[in-house]
């Protein structure tokens, strides 16, 4: 029988934190050890978010690296960009595992991250593993540190991934567009997150080369110059990729793209290749993934689509898989939950 | 370490079959031996629930009783009224442990029956255990047959039944004004639940003594004339029930009627007394309920509420509680997590 | 043919601002003279509400009470409780006809006021006319001060005080139990407007006699010890009160409320008595009311409810409306269109 | 002063018909004669849209081209496709001026007609001209026969035709990324309009040169191999198109672009070019068009971008603009509003 992991959770106020505490109060091999947050930190965790009220009564606590070092033996840090690196670092120092869910360390080229941040990139970008497990191409057993993707590059890079890297699209001219739920924004409330803002409406942001998981995506698939364009919907939790591609040889049949992402994603437990264009409903508040690909003959293209719960496998559940494999936990302990639909 | 128990859902094409699934899927001891449905009778389930694709990849089989009871000890029927004693008296011939959602057995007196269904109630009636657990006046262990209440009921007896049981408020006079999410209706595609006719509104229905829940929400009181005024609101699960009852003394502090949730659902895991106003999206997925009371001391009034998801708490979460009993497994076992929020 | 008059909004950067320029500019007999707004003085109003881009390219200017006396006849105030009053003091005194959409001058009773608000009530408040046109007691002509009713007491008095004021229910034991889209908590960025807080959940808040409309509603009543629950559901537009009251007369048929309604509303361009529970939907961007009554013969209780869009007949819509009657106006100008529907 | 035309609306029962009765309800130079339905003969109208409860007290009546032809000058047609064709072939030889808002005649190729619809065209289809004024190569006055576009053909032609009209972008390689509110899939009841079902979740659907409007934007650009991505929202109302072309010159600056959209639509009432990705929401309810347009300078691609109210501007409203036109009334008459916000 697996041991017990004592766990803690860094940034809890936050919307990924949230979704780290619930997946983590659930799952068999791990206890929650402390929940730290600058913000509330003092008070009981239901007083921020109600869901756990008679549940896990805990108390928010400060930051203090030695106090999790004692208390826990993986970490999970669901701080804001900028401000995780330095936790990070010191967590980091005192031997624990741990899991960045920020985008500070997730671009391995400096001067990327210098292009696009602002300023340098911090050391350790140097040691974090990428944390999209599928993707991966070494072993994460034992890995101590971990950038996890953003939910944008996690649905793209899922639907791409195995055609670029099977060399059946170019790495030319591929066009992500996005869509995504509210809650991708963050708790923080600012009048572009109003209910009455959103409600009934989309629109896109960031346009033509300026959202931040622009390089990340072009990292992963080895390309530059994609085309991503996020948009905001009118639901809380999801992300559907819809991306464009161009075949190497448009004489191929539909079925080769299908099949490419079948045989990639063999064996892997969170990543389901359906039929019909995929729905982020069917996949909400799960770890799985449904991913899609046809051509279109009239115009030559690739469509290829990919369909994830951000906060899930876009953040913190992808964050749990890539402990359970570090730990040689097996890799579905905890996340082994259909969507919740309807 | 408790055996794994093989169960059987018969109704697996709407969504509280679907929800059955859901949590049946990742119960610790229990096995998903089999998929019943009229309508999608031998298509796979994923084709009708692709939620399940890639996870759960068995076909849907029409109902019979002989087979199920061969394989499956425990048996969850998730039919439409009216057509379901039928199949639940032949399963609970066959010795299978069966739990009925529909109103079919709810009713213990055969003249309300009659009264509110137009014909006579099954025989069956008077054997089935109505299943809230927390309001059980007798133990669980070994029950064989479940009336599974409605998920009006559930939330508003949560509500109510404390204040009234303890004779802290009167039978008299009580008004359970209802929100309901839209899945409620069920899945059946009908201009009612048509998304533009739901969005951005809200309306009352069956008003003024005219749905079926009433009834069953009176025997849960031993009251009779109780006000019920079920919404749809634009939202697909969760169930608010406000509730409005004459205090038999107007003198006692407001904190009285807290004070009497928080003491009769002392030791229950999944009731929570809250000291806000409860909000269905903080238990959305999970089978908790959350409980308010407080006292309108302007208008000598008392005003309760409960908060429950429909399909979890008012269903199947419900449901598979009361088989948890029936079998001496923990209560909590595959529905210890919290609500999905955001 | 009736003159142009030129009209100014004051407080046109939050909802019921934006609500009435969008009316105002349809509005045969009338011209946009002047926007104000403190927050976004010196910007275009389509830079904050995008909706008038190409459409009325003003800017926002300061609030300059001389300015708007010398290019209006007419000015709108929706500005936040507590800063309104002085500003309509100013205005009222340049000679202009006010229309103030805040709470500031809406109780007669300065007792009442103190009691809810804690400091004294403007003077005012003496000379206002409350500004529901459908229970005016008096002609609305050439009234100069219109306090406009909240969207709660708009809703709660077109269903209940029929059928108070025709004494076929009695004032004691009045339940409001009112639905609101978020828009009625304005346009400022709060956690608890925020898409993924609201988004499929509801509850209830300011319960038990603390909401600061419920004075309103009994003033409007001449009763006291109104219960008022006030509930915020994931909608942006709408109000829904759901009322219950105890008939004069419990041997009455049900069609004597529904008659009382019809015969009191007979000849009002605004209110429709319909014979099935009203939707919100279908009052959505109208100034129209939508009044329901029944008697629930089990429960010995009448049942009524209205539907309005919280917005428009809950505040600006209404507003213009009393405008048209104060200038001897027709009373529908520029409010003569049905919900918006679906 | 214009005179007042008698209208007749025949397929009243569904969305598009209703929009056009909102609309035409506050037309000031119209006059609605009947209303037609196969569906719904015989009940009056605010019994299937209570809307028009108290406002619009007609009946339904069953299909009478004579009937029409004495009672109206004009008729709008919002039948399914395949029903349209021979009701408009016998209103327009009755002499009415017809606006046909199906598919039916939006085809000027009649093998392209064949291709996408697998039978015939009707000869029709050579005499109705395609209604998007912005767009039309000549006048409009007078013509009898008009073909209503399709709600993301009107998105995508705003979007894109100014464009490839002034050379800037090629006809080559043009992507269409469109995202629909659920009311374009018209009224009846199926499973895949369920709230429950659309609620929280995006899917793409007729994927890869499915969907029957990918011809009509073809046409309307004179151009082949287009791809065009149709999504499903949860929202009612609203179509944004995201579209991705190849720069004739990438030397060109983002400017550019922006102002060949500005320079077309100079002059034209419906359509602003806004500086910020437009939102759907914006434009909710009204005849409005936000289009906008960038250059993506690190991927060398033109991104441009058309938000409309997919049964305003998509459908009921052009209509309405068409006939203005084609009757020399003023475009903007009846249809001068700005977006519904919030």
């Amino acid at each position: 029988m697996e041991p017990v992991v004592p766990v803690a959770v860094v940034g809890a106020s936050g919307y990924t934190g949230a979704e780290l505490l619930r997946l983590l109060l659930v799952h068999p091999h791990v206890r929650i050890a402390g929940v730290y947050a600058k913000r509330a930190a003092g008070e009981k965790l239901s007083s921020i978010f109600p869901q756990f009220a008679g549940r896990l009564d805990l108390a928010i606590r400060s930051f203090d690296a030695a106090e999790i070092a004692a208390a826990a033996r993986v970490v999970f840090c669901a701080l804001p960009h900028g401000e995780s690196s330095p936790i990070v670092a010191q967590l980091y120092e005192q031997g624990l595992t741990v899991l960045d869910l920020s985008a500070d360390l997730r671009l391995h080229d400096p001067a990327a991250y210098k292009e696009w941040y602002g300023h340098d990139a911090h050391p350790l970008c140097a040691q974090a593993v990428y944390g999209i497990p599928e993707l991966a191409r070494r072993s994460l057993r034992d890995v101590r540190l971990f950038a996890c993707p953003g939910c944008y590059p996690t649905a793209s890079l899922l639907a791409l991934a195995p055609l670029v890297y099977a060399d059946l699209v170019s790495r030319e001219g591929l066009i992500v567009d996005a869509k995504s739920g509210v809650s991708g924004a963050g708790r923080a409330a600012t009048q572009s997150v109003h209910f009455s803002e959103i409600g009934e409406g989309v629109r896109a942001y960031k346009v033509a080369g300026t959202h931040r998981h622009t390089p990340e995506i072009e990292q992963g698939l080895g390309a530059r110059g994609i085309i991503f364009t996020p948009h905001l919907l009118p639901m809380t939790r999801g992300i559907l990729a819809t991306c464009y591609a161009t075949p190497t040889d448009p004489a191929r049949p539909a079925s080769a793209y299908r099949d490419a992402l079948a045989s990639f994603y063999s064996g892997r437990a969170f990543v389901s290749v359906v039929d019909a264009p995929p729905d982020t409903a069917h996949v909400r508040g799960s770890n799985r993934a449904h991913v899609f690909a046809t051509f279109d003959a009239r115009a030559r293209r690739v469509v290829a689509m990919c369909a994830i719960d951000n906060l899930t496998k876009g953040a913190s559940g992808q964050a749990i898989q890539c402990m359970n494999l570090a730990l040689g936990l097996p890799e579905t302990a905890g996340l082994d939950g259909v969507g919740m639909f309807p």
